[in-house]
């Protein structure tokens, strides 16, 4: 029962999750030749306040607003 | 010194969560023969929309709302 | 900069480990519209001694061996 | 479909393994009124290498050896 | 490229995670001899009902209010 | 009480991870203003062969070896 845990930047839409986990586990469950439905994914989303790369917060780094990096 | 973390539904009372974190540490103290004091859990609660199963968002296998699966 | 962890049963060969990530690395760069190079995956793996469902280890529950649960 | 991770040093016997994640998932099922089946838990062991308190490695803060802290 | 997470309680400023984040990218880069550009950490903030120490919540056992333990 | 994880590539020599928690922990109860003591860190070691960039597992991306990337 493989789980996946997705940290991102918080602020994706409902359909684009819907596409990514739905992509994800196909992904996995081919590969790794299991049926989709042991496939467990948790998202955790992330205020830029909250994730920093090079010591800078990405609201310093990247400006307030959500999604992409 | 035993770090738990555990993935569960938004939703759960703050009575519940009590019980949850006084059984929880129960069981491992004795188990593992140490002393509550230094067991230390955290709840990461997921909206139904980040968490999938089988390819599908909760939300959209179980419908809005809170707590349970 | 997604980062993403997948915990499985320890035991896949690196010929599935290359696929499953290069999958893995496409559903999301594609669904997310990010460049593959900052998606970032770690593979954690378990040995059936240290995973448990319905409150059984899967060494007991599924006897020893690799892979697949 | 509550997923708990426990975190602590390297050395329990695969017996107390097996009585840790049977009354973890007693505590959890119980608790949130879940099937036990649906309980997911993984065991993080580490090496007194691995885990710090207070700026120091436990292998210099209790010494070599397993189990316990 | 280390990846950091760091679980702590929900409340801190902006400006003392800026401080976090930069002190413990440059203690990670300089004691593992690495550009700090390839340091990525996740700052995890958890309300006091959801972290228990010694089996109780910690907004019962400090009270309510944010920051410190 | 400050959780700290740290993923890295497996290698480092245990004199390395001595500096590398011991300033990560100043670091980080210097900047949240709390003692050292109550700052826990754990290193989580990654084969090449399980951390992937780009779709990529290390050990093909930097070849065999460890430490660094």
């Amino acid at each position: 029962m493989p789980i996946i845990s997705i940290r991102m930047a918080k602020g994706r839409s409902i359909e684009q999750k819907r596409k990514l986990v739905a992509e994800v586990t196909r992904a996995v469950s081919e590969t790794l030749d299991l049926p989709p439905d042991i496939v467990s994914i948790q998202l955790h989303e992330f205020e830029r306040e909250n994730w920093a790369t090079g010591g800078e917060l990405h609201v310093d780094r990247f400006g307030p607003g959500f999604g992409k990096p």
